[in-house]
């Protein structure tokens, strides 16, 4: 897979990427829908989102643990399967880290499309670990973006994200504080990844006509935002029931008012109704997205090298015998 | 995987598959237990079954689509997984039709150790596919179980176990009813696939003392005994909220009275109390066993070959490096 989007190149893959997941989020009412299964432990979580329509079913398995960086390991790992619903027999298996950060960002890019102010031209960019490059490039090939300022905590962070968006057409400015990124900015995306409650943004630096990007708040306790700001943008989620427990609007009251981006897709809903809201996309990665990951690899690779997960006995009513030769346990004693 | 068994041969490992199943069944509270995640369809299931205790988190993908057999494919397939809770990283990945078929009759022959009446020696099988060699056997090592009569409404089923359990030290009857193989026979299990209410057994069938294990009706609509005979028995089952929904129970008013496998392997619940007792495991199958299952794999094989499933970039932060090389479209261009 990672040879395929090498040589495809990251903006076309993008480019595809989001037109799948628009198709799909415009047939939302197709989809059999859940709730991610979460397992929580002291250092993270572990999920798996499943998600079918009529003829494809797909799952991801995706962690997140924020100390792993610390021991040399990803935050997030992640791999899907896509299967067969007329049979249950899986179809494709694979890795997901990369196409998970190329759907998140895919994701943010569809739904600024419809929620940040026209002309939008510089994004800040808060946190630029593994996820900022194709944050930055979904918002170049979508919306026409061509500043990015970064920031982050980690200077070696914002020189690796600095280095990997070198000669891609985007004007490239290291901010020296969050303020700094985000004063002007058309669009701002918060991508951090500590697993608590932090106050990325405060009220006093988001500027009217902003759109917010939030895509690192996504587990119960773990939010970028001050409740300040959720209570004054118009806020979009991708599916309510997740995103009530799961997203910056697990700080506000069940009542607070969301819509569901797939609606202002379908037109639906209103999404920015005037230059002068804050829109809040408060995004916390949901199965439908994966499903369009999985659905867009397998149209454009197929299931690639075959794995050996599938019995294929002669009889399929004889899979003892498919592993065990009969009468083995006299040939042994004889 | 399948060379791993195949060396072993079937009866020591279905010993040790016991071992490890009693071992995390006493240990029930350690676990984070949840009723695993069905996506129904017209053909059939996919499910997702995740369990996890403080080191360990493992999850099985399995599918249940009785109309497979038609198409030359597995009624059932199944793959898992096993994670390390810590980082969350991937350990194993593996086959798991086999595994299920081996853990499902571990489980039930775990039961009827402490259910079944003591002396058990016959034990009638009616629906003798893919689970039936795997259940004679595991009955066997366990209880000492000698003679199997043998039912299936397909005579080439019936034809294909007797081949595959000749020569094992068991006798073999083969029946021409259920009610021949059930007349007089200490334990009855019943393993049937389709998926609809159907009624294997009937009150009049059942004789006072003895065990039923009826592991075939596992999903919602899905069941194979008369309601009556529920009714008369002693009914145990893995994991109440999901037998609910899923077990021979589900006919029962909502209130009938059940017992956790678990409890009466710790000696905190009453298992038989008497000779004449019917006793009924009520098996659907718990993500539980699918997890001693992997770890009995683990541990005895570790991962086997290496799996390209997670990227391993010098900079954890730099995914994108990781795939796409820097400059990338800037070499692309000159």
């Amino acid at each position: 897979m990672a040879d395929l989007l090498r040589r495809e190149g990251p903006e076309p893959i993008l480019r595809r990427v989001i037109a799948c997941l628009r198709a799909d989020f415009l047939r939302w009412p197709d989809f059999d829908l859940a709730p991610r299964l979460a397992s929580h432990s002291a250092g993270g979580v572990i999920e798996l989102m499943p998600i079918a329509d009529a003829r494809l079913y797909a799952f991801k398995f995706v962690n997140g643990h924020p100390g792993n960086t610390r021991l040399g390991k990803q935050t997030v790992v992640a791999f899907g399967v896509l299967a067969d619903v007329a049979t249950g027999y899986p179809l494709l298996m694979c890795e997901m880290s990369v196409l998970t950060a190329l759907r998140t960002a895919a994701t943010s890019a569809l739904a600024a499309s419809v929620l940040a102010r026209s002309g939008s031209r510089s994004m800040a960019l808060i946190g630029t670990g593994a996820q900022a490059e194709f944050q930055a490039l979904a918002f170049q090939q979508t919306l026409g973006i061509d500043e990015i300022r970064l920031f982050d905590v980690d200077p070696a962070a914002v020189a690796k994200a600095r280095a990997n968006l070198d000669h891609r057409g985007l004007r490239l400015v290291c901010a020296t504080s969050v303020a700094e990124a985000v004063a002007g900015a058309d669009i701002v995306t918060t991508a951090t990844a500590d697993k608590t409650r932090a106050t990325i943004l405060t009220p006093d630096l988001v500027e009217p006509g902003q759109h917010l990007n939030a895509i690192g708040g996504d587990c119960p306790g773990k939010t970028e935002l001050h409740p300040g700001i959720v209570a004054g943008a118009r806020t979009f989620v991708e599916y309510e029931p997740q995103t009530r427990a799961e997203g910056e609007i697990q700080q506000m009251p069940a009542g607070y008012p969301v819509t569901e981006l797939w609606r202002v897709l379908r037109g639906d809903a209103p999404g920015r109704v005037s230059p002068e809201d804050i829109t809040l996309f408060d995004s916390v990665g949901f199965a439908l997205e994966d499903f369009s990951a999985l659905r867009f690899l397998w149209e454009i690779a197929g299931a690639g090298p075959s794995l050996d997960l599938i019995p294929q006995p002669d009889d399929p009513k004889d899979l003892f015998g498919s592993v065990f030769s009969r009468g083995q346990a006299f040939e042994r004693a004889a």
